[in-house]
Order: structure tokens, then C-alpha cells, then sequence
């Protein structure tokens, strides 16, 4: 046990937290090294055994993939949540998966600290820190690249490639690609390098998960996907996304499903900025659960070209009443109804354009 | 001039319309035919000529495209509005602005009534006639589908038929589509027939504005779209939306967005419930606006198989400031600045740790 | 039995619905009458033999007020809900809860209709027969005030005055109040006659649960009020909603009450508009009642000339942390996050001070 | 002219900020004094003379109450905003207009610094900072209660005391108030001492600006005030809140009122959080300014006791149509359409029920 006690570290088994793991020894702290297993493709072993070999006392190799998609994945699908109106929140919602077990392992292994990789800058610290102090306010956190000590000796990259050929950090043979990537069974996203341009557009090569559309096989593939509470096969975000808004549109009242879009936006926000381990995301996360309890139903869907194309859906809780909907039965339903409904509906825009004659006429 | 004095019907040109034309003469309305041109695909003539054959009195055929792009397109651009996260709003759009000239000819032409093809369910109608009275308090509508008198003689596609016949109306010789299509030149949606089961997907031969994916051309299109406070010009509705997303998060404050996204979401539930024309529409249109007044630069898309891509952008508005953003260069952005906003951050959190403590121990 | 079958009316005994009733005879209907007791003030035995004198078949009067209170009182005191900024929804509350009881009366008796004396005009009679559709779809509403072959009939109070001496139906020897009023155990509210000026000023002799401050006592009433999950006892809404709101500021996490704000703003309007009874309602009542889950302590009050003021107030679960807020102890506070915090909201306002100088320069 | 330069600070003229104004200079600035006039009662003369005895170069006393009102007061009145449905927002609106006026005058004098006294805890600092930050970026915050170099050598008021006889700024001989005010022509606000524990009630002498409603005279005070898009005499705050709230939902569409609601939220939201100075605040204020365009009439009101009661109120631009209101005129109004409508708006609640019925029996 060294000076300063333990800490548990997030490891990629990359460079830049092998160094931080040394860094942290250098210091006096004994190091937990901890690397989450979302469903990102990793050599695990490879990694563990580098973390040992750097001087970590122990090292957790841990699936959290279970959880991720059950408890924050799914609880996004059923939001339908996009950031911006268009982002799917893949990092976002691993950040906080990831450190919940971390500081899991910190308590279990009686660590006072726990430290990161994560930059100075964006949102990806805060998401990780907000998670460790609202489940363990007293746990502290050391974030290297936000402590001078560390930042001001690490300015580059060749900082840190000397540093590990003295320390016996095995460096990358191949140059490396000049973006850096977050991945994880929902998403892979890219960012840094000549990405940081909005001019520029995305490098040939970049597609790892996926598929240029332009490369993609000429033929689609048809899912069928049912929804039941929650209960569900996991196919990637973006299919899921679609398939869930069709089947909760033709199961959800309209007017239960606006005021829930309302609260999807502040999921969104919510998420986006950290605050997944909040009141009030709890709060929201709840109210969204209970807008989805009659949303259930199966959607047939193809992929082609990376794209998802709804075919078809059906439930047995349909708010849909095709025989209400059809143009040659009436049902319940009395055209004059239409006439009093307009007409209600029309006194207040009468008013008001009385009114507006008025101030015209001033 | 008959006896009970002039009508306005908005007429397509198509076997209903036909219809209520000669039974509006039947009834002793003297009638003006209207056919508003939103950019759909018309043989403009001959409609003129065929409803001046069944006795209108006069006809009008307006070009109302460019209003239309112009005060109702862009605005639901500027919007992002998607009713139910989904749809462009296509019909909802088109509905008000074809009204809204139907009304000025009422007026011109000294007309007291207007009248209307649409179905008396749906959200057709109350578009079009809360249009006419929001506009034209003192205007009476004249809604034949939603008339006993009318609705009880013709029951189904075979009593037209007849009627037509009987009055010299031309009769369809191709056998109809077993759906209905609303086009315009942002859009063109179907309804109707097998489409009312939503078990069934989409037939072969639907698609006639797009092209089915699976057989539209093997390499894309590229665009280029310069936005400028609504100067541009019109590809397709979804094109326009996705370049106009990209370039509003570039060039909008975050929390500016937020705001508007709300406004939004309010938009597009006004449009789709036929609110166009009502003081909350106007004043949320108004609000939107201002939001868009730094909104400009440009976006390059690629178009591919039916979907849209964004390349690249550009603006001389920009929000994003590359040095901020860079890993390597500091400007003004202090790391340790970072821990100080997490830690206030979390202070709320941590006492809602402490609370929910308390009551777990109770 | 008479001819078209049972109906059970909302009587409340005086001559409008006494005159429903004899005219619903008329119209071959065998008529059950129906008083709700929600805390008014009323001769409730007195109204029950002139129901029968006038030929009711039965006579319901149902305590209603328990219900009333649990389920939708408290409710709206725990939404904070006022609408337009002002009402406490005392009547449109307590009409989902007379209805409701009404549908029960009427599917136990086996009647097919119910009706009420509600007028044509405004959103009482919506809430009531929204009240009724949703719980059992298949009734059918009976309101006269609607149908022409009453309203033509009863033009004036005069109408129904020689009505009810030609069928021996007590006439009110006091003249009529220029205003009618609804009361209930929660509020009191008046209108019509020269109420309907907004010039006007509100009578003397209006005030009848209240008292004219003027003439209110001159010391005030302290009371305490202990909120634990709802329990709770009642005194008036006023004094009820301010102490609720004092303690739910103090035990409520702040972020949490932002969006339930938001979601009491829409319930506020739902009550008022009539769709107490209605998926969204359901819902928007469920997301509150989950907020109010740890809003719990004691507030003292002073009640004074007809207003509230807090007093005090003290909870176990309160997030108010005395010592954080304490200009003297530091707790876990640091002075200089806070300088973190200011810098890290700054940046944005600078970049956009930044794009509006380069604006101006254009 | 001193080594660092200048600093321009807001000046109280009390022990606090005399204290700051003396180690300023003892941490070579050179200091100018600025004391903002909102309407507080204050001897502006008497600070003068303190500031420059101490050493101030030069000392702004500036009326601000014009813009005060005009430019932050009335946007919070016509906003209805309401900090946590209750607070006024006072302090919040203040500090703003005063931070302003300080960077103008930093601006002027060629001073790089700006300094105030706020403490290291709460929303004022935020309020100040973000001003300055957002109005000219490169301006730089002296915070001394954030810097430990101060808050070390001044922990309690005997640390300030002493400082004070050692240089000779004047020492108060009243023992201070168990509390701090913060007063402006809008409010008066207390905090600090006693106050901080929330089971006491506010001690007896607190009242300065209002009289304690047990003092107050018994007869009421009639006031008329009439609103012209902002042009008006300034009674108290909670005079003019009640008074525009009335005209507001007497003139403006209840729809439009809704929306504007919504952003009335985000508005007090921003205010308090110290965020008026922002794209979004600034968008906020534009689109409920917008709202107000045809607010205007005139409300009479009786002030009693503290408290706020609305007697009547006309406008030439109401949207309140006394003869549609009326019970005895049908205007253009039609009962049956209640009819309709009612119908329309069941159908869903209708199909609801039958969904319901479906999950029940499952």
C-alpha cells in the first residue's frame, strides 16, 4: 500500500491513461486499474495483463453491457431522445454506466479516490464526475488533465511517448489517426484531428461500425422488432430509435405524447450535460417509464444503405381504430360533430381578428 | 347570378370536386372555381376548361408557390418542427396559403360563401375553414361532405359516378388508385385504401415524386445550400431541413435552441391542427424568426438513395470558435476552471445523496 | 317506467333544474334525481322531498366531499396549479368529481342518459360531459340548455317562472340574486349579471365564505399545517396552496421543481378546459403525485384580513441545508469553484458577445 | 496612478466594501468608487465623502432608477415572472442594470479591473460577473470574498472592525442588524443572521418599506393604473404585478397567454440564475415584449393591509366580448356547436376507454 491510498482508475489501455497509471504510482497512490466492457471491440486481456505489467495492484474487467442497454440505453430509446434533434446520445449515456461501477469497485475495495482520462475540456469529465459525487459524495476525484502538475508536463504527444519508452509503456508502433473514438455497443463517435474543421467532411476509412453508404450491399435487410415494457432484442440505436417512435405513435394518446416530448427534451439536455445521476433525470426517467406502459406492439423494418425504413407495425394496444379512421363507415362518429368543433374553435379567432381590426383601424 | 348568390369552391379538377360544383349550381349558388397552384403536377387547362364546361362562372387558377415557399414552407423550415418527430407537414402547410387566397377571391369577387371538397373528418377541413374565418369572420363555409343533404345522396364512389354521368361530368376511365395523394412542391403524402391498415406496407409503384431506394442511382448528389436569413433556394422539403439543422446548431446559441426547439414542438402541433391562422401561430412564428436572425453560412449535402448526409459547413456566424474547441491550444479556457463548475455543480447533488439517506434509513 | 327510459339529472333544487326535471317527465323520461354534497351549503333533506314532490322516481344524495378532497384537491394544491397565474380551479374541479359519481348512479340504475342544467356556454358543461364520455362511452347526455326545442322554449327566467307555476313548482319569493354561484368546501365563485362588466366592482353583500377584508377581525389566526405524502387536514384552498408551496420549495430539489412547474401549468389547463378525466390528466397527475414523494414537515400560518403569510416551517427531509447557507461555515464549499463556475458560463456569453461585434461590424 | 492599474468597484459606502476599497489599494490598484442609485434611501452625498476620504481617485454616483425601471423592472412585470412561483425577483433585477452601468464607466476610464462585494456564496456574485463578462469580455473580476489572500485575513466582522481603526475608515456605533438588506425602488429584501434558520419567523422592526399588515392603516388605498405598452407610473412591484396580470389575461388570447407563460418561467429561471445578460434572456425578453403589444387599458386597484386587490378594469383593445359572455345574448354563438365540439374532443377519450378496457381484461 503506498503513501496516499488507493485509487481506482478508468483504463483503456491506451497511451494516454497507461501514462496517467504510472503517473498516479509516481505520486503515491496504489492503482485499481478498472476498464468497463460496453460492447466496444477490445482485446481485454491484452489490457489487463498491460496493467499489471505497469505496477497496478489489481485490475477489473467488467461487463456492464446488461445494464448499459437495460438501464440507460433503453430508458433513452423510449425518451426518444436526440440531441440537437439529431444525436443519439451514445457517449453520454455510457459515461454514466461506466463510473457507477467504478465507484462501485471504489467502495468495495475501500478507495478514497478515483481518477480519469478524460480532457480538461467538453462534457465527458462532468458526465463522469457528477455520476461519482452524487453516488458517493465523498469520494475525491483526481482528473490529470485538469491539474497543472500533470498538464503542464504533458504539453504534446511526444511528452507522453517519451515518457512511456522511459517507463516501459508499450508504445503504438502505427501512427495514429488523427481523430480519437468513443465506442460502444449503441454508437461509435469520432472526434479531434482534421475532424475539428466544420469544412472538412469525413475521411474515406472512417466507417468502422457501419458501412459507406456507398459500399453497402444493394439489398435490404428486413427486422421485425417487438416491444413489450422494455423487453426487447437490441439491435443498433438508430433501428431501435425508429422502430420504438413508430410502435409509440400508434399506441400512445396524442396528447400524453406531447407533453412527454416535452419531458424527452429535457432527457436529452439532461443527459447531454452530466446530469444523468439528478433528481430530476430520476424524475424524468420515471415519467417517461410510465408513458410507455401500453406501448408494446411489433414493427417490421428494413435496413438498406444505413438507413431504416418502417414497413409495417401491429399491437395489440392500438389507439388506432382503422374502422373510426376509413372513409366509408362512420362509427361514432357525426359530420355535423366537425361543423360545432370548427365553429367552438373559431369564435376566439373571430375575436381576436375583431381586435386586430381595431388596432388597425387606429 | 342564381338566387342564393356566389360561391368560392376550391376545385382540383377531379371527379368530387366536379361534382359539388354542379350540385352547388342545383342548389343556386352561382359558382367561381379556384385551382391553386402549390407546385403540384396539373394539366392547369384543362381543369379550367372542364369546370367552365359545368357551368362555373368564372374560374381562377393562382400560382400561389412562391408565397407558399416563402411565407409557409420557410417558416416550418426555420422551425425544424416534425409532427410527431416524424413528418414534414407537408398538407398542413399547403392547406392555409390555398385558403387564404380563396378568401381574398371571396372578397374581390364579392362572394359571401366559400366551399371545399374535404372529407368532414380529419384535419383537412378545420385547416381550411379556420383559415376562412380567422381571416374573413363574417364568411360562411359551405362543407358538402359534412351536409346531410349531400352525404346521404352520395354515399359512395358508385352515386358519383352516376351523378357524373347524368351531368355530363367526365368520367375517370382508368380504374382509381385505391388511395389519395396531396402533392406539393415540398411534398406528396398518400392516404386511403390498403394504406389504412397499418399491418400492410407500402406497394410497388407508390413512389412518384421519389424514386424507390432500391432503384434510385448508385452514386449521389452533391448540393450546396446557402442559407441567409430565408434567402435560398428550394430543393426538397427534406433536404432543406437537415441542411437548415446542420447550419442552426452551427450558428445558434445552445440555449437560444433550446428555447426555440420548445416553440417548435408548439409550432408544429398548431400547423397540424389547423392553427395557422390564429394569434398563438403568429406569435410563435414571430418568436421563431427572431431566433433565425444569425442563422446563415452554407451546407453542403450529399444526397443518396433517398437520404440526406451533410458534408460540410460554413459560416461567417459561427459559433463554434475552432481554437476553443482544439485539444491542444488554451485560449481564455482555464482546466481548473472545469473543477470549479463540477464542484458547484455537484454540491446539489450531494445534498440530495444526503436526503435520500435519511430516507432510506427511515 | 316511462317511454324513452331512465335518466339521472344533476339537480341541485333550485328553479332551473327543478324545471329540467318536469320537462324531462314531459319528454317521456322517468327521472332520477342526483344532489352531490362537496361541502356547500345547502337544505339537503329540503331538496330531496321537492325532487320527489316533482317526480323523481329516486332521489340520490351523495357525501362526495372525502373523494373530493383526496382525489381532487389535493391533487391541484400539490400541482401548485392556478390558472392564468390567478384561479384556484375550485369549480372545475369539483365538476369531474360530481360527474363522476353521477355515470356510477347511472350504470347501477341501468339508465342509459344523464343530463344537467349546465348552459350552452363555457366549459362547465365540457367538463361535465367529457367526464361522462370517458368513463362510460356509451352513455348518452341530456343537456337542454343545447336543444332547441327547450332553449326556444325558456327564453328568459320569465319563461321558466310561469313554467314552474303552471306545474307547481315552488318559485323563489326573494328576487333573484344579478348573479348565480357555485361553492364547494374548497372556494366560492359568483358570476352573470353586472359581474359580467369588467368595470364593475364586486357588490357589497357578495362575500359570503369569506369576509369583506375591511371588516375582518384585527388579529390574526395562526394555524399549522403538517403535509406527510397528503395527509393532511383542510382548511381552505388559499391558506392550503401557500403552505403546500412553502413546503415543497423547502424539501424539493429545485431542478425537480422546475419541471413540475411546467407539468402543473399543463394540468392547470386541462382541469379548467374540462379533461380532468383524460389520458394526459392521468398522466401529468401520476409525474406530480411522484414529485411529492419526499415533500413533507410543518408549516405555520397566518391568516389575516383574508390573506396568508408564512410563518415558519420545519421538515426532516428538507434539502435546506442551514450550515451550507451560513455566511460563517464553509462546509464543503470552496470560494474559488465558484470562480470555475462563473468562468465555464462565461465562455459562451463571450463567444457570443464575439459574433455580435462581428454582426455589428457588417 | 498605481502599479496594477485601475479598478472600478462598487462601492456601498458600508463597512465591507470600505474595507475592500482600502486593500485594494494596499494590493496596488488604483481604485474608483462607484455607487449606483436604484431608489434605495441612502445618503449618496455621505458616501462620496467616505470613498474619496479613503483614497478612492474618483467616485461615480449614478442615477440608474430610469433604466432600472424601464429597462428591467417592467420586462419582469410584463414577464408575470415569479421566482419559484412567489419571489419578485428584486435583487435579481438590480444587480444587472448596476453591473452595467460599472462596465460603462470601467470602459470609459480606460480601467481593466472591475471589483464588488459580494460574497463567495449565492447568485449575486453570478449575476455581477456574467454582466461584466458578457458585456465586454476581457474586463477582469476582483472577487475578494472568492480570494484566499482575503477571506484568510478577514474571517468575521472583528476582522474588519479591526482593519477599520487601523485605517481609518469610519467604524458603525449602532450594533449592526442580525441580518443584510439589499433595497431598491422595486423591493427590499433581508437575509444573513436569524433568518437563516427556517423555524423563525421574521422578528418584529424587520418592516421598513411596507408597514407590518397588523399596523397598517384600516382603510384601503384606491389607485388607477393604466398600461400603454410599458408607459406608466411606478407603484411597488407587487402593486404592478397583480395590476398587469389582470390586463394582460383581459386583452391577450388565452393561447398566446400560454405560450407566453412558458417562457415567463424560463425567464424568471434566467433572471435569478444571473443570466439576463445572454442570447437567451435576450430572446426571452424580445418574445414576450412582442406578447404585450396590445396590453393596455386601465386597472383599479385597492391596496389594504399589504395587500392587492383588483376592483375593475377596462380597454379599448379587450378581447372580453361582453354580449358573447352574456347568458341572455346568443351573438354568433350557435349551442349545438358546443355539441359538436364536445363529441369531437369525446372520440379520443372514448377510444382511450376502449384501450383501457382491453388492458383490464388482459
Amino acid at each position: 500500500m503506498s503513501g496516499k491510498g488507493s485509487v481506482v482508475l478508468a483504463y483503456s489501455g491506451g497511451l494516454d491513461t497507461s501514462c496517467i497509471l504510472v503517473w498516479l504510482k509516481e505520486q503515491g497512490y496504489d492503482v485499481i486499474a478498472y476498464l468497463a466492457n460496453v460492447g466496444q471491440k477490445e482485446d481485454f486481456e491484452e489490457a489487463r495483463k498491460k496493467a499489471l505489467k505497469l505496477g497496478a495492484r489489481k485490475v477489473f474487467i467488467e461487463d456492464v453491457s446488461k445494464e448499459f442497454v437495460e438501464e440507460f440505453v433503453w430508458p433513452a430509446i423510449q425518451s426518444s431522445a436526440l440531441y440537437e434533434d439529431r444525436y443519439l446520445l451514445g457517449t453520454s449515456l455510457a459515461r454514466p454506466c461506466i463510473a457507477r461501477k467504478q465507484v462501485e469497485i471504489a467502495q468495495k475495495e475501500g478507495a478514497k479516490y478515483v481518477s480519469h482520462g478524460a480532457t480538461g475540456k467538453g462534457n465527458d469529465q462532468i458526465r463522469f464526475e457528477l455520476t461519482c459525487y452524487s453516488l458517493a459524495p465523498e469520494i475525491k476525484v483526481i482528473a490529470p488533465w485538469r491539474m497543472p502538475e500533470f498538464y503542464n508536463r504533458f504539453q504534446g504527444r511526444n511528452d507522453l511517448m517519451e515518457y512511456a519508452k522511459r517507463h516501459g509503456i508499450p508504445v503504438p508502433v502505427t501512427p495514429k489517426n488523427p481523430w480519437s473514438m468513443d465506442e460502444n455497443l449503441m454508437h461509435i463517435s469520432y472526434e479531434a484531428g482534421i475532424l475539428e474543421n466544420p469544412k472538412n467532411q469525413a475521411p474515406p476509412g472512417l466507417y468502422t461500425k457501419t458501412q459507406d453508404p456507398a459500399k453497402a450491399p444493394n439489398s435490404p435487410d428486413i427486422l421485425e422488432i417487438e416491444f413489450k415494457k422494455g423487453i426487447y432484442e437490441t439491435p443498433a440505436g438508430t433501428i431501435l430509435y425508429h422502430a420504438h417512435l413508430d410502435i409509440e405513435a400508434f399506441t400512445m394518446d396524442r396528447e400524453v405524447r406531447k407533453i412527454k416530448q416535452g419531458l424527452g427534451l429535457k432527457f436529452a439536455e439532461l443527459v447531454y450535460t452530466g446530469f444523468w445521476h439528478s433528481p430530476e433525470c430520476e424524475f424524468v426517467r420515471h415519467c417517461i417509464a410510465k408513458s410507455q406502459e401500453h406501448v408494446e406492439g411489433k414493427v417490421r423494418v428494413s435496413v438498406f444503405k444505413g438507413q431504416v425504413y418502417i414497413l409495417s407495425r401491429e399491437s395489440p394496444l392500438s389507439l388506432y381504430n382503422e374502422e373510426l379512421v376509413s372513409m366509408n363507415v362512420q362509427g361514432q362518429y357525426e359530420p355535423v360533430d366537425a361543423t360545432g368543433f370548427i365553429n367552438i374553435n373559431s369564435l376566439r379567432l373571430k375575436e381576436y381578428h375583431r381586435l386586430q381590426s381595431k388596432v388597425t383601424a387606429k
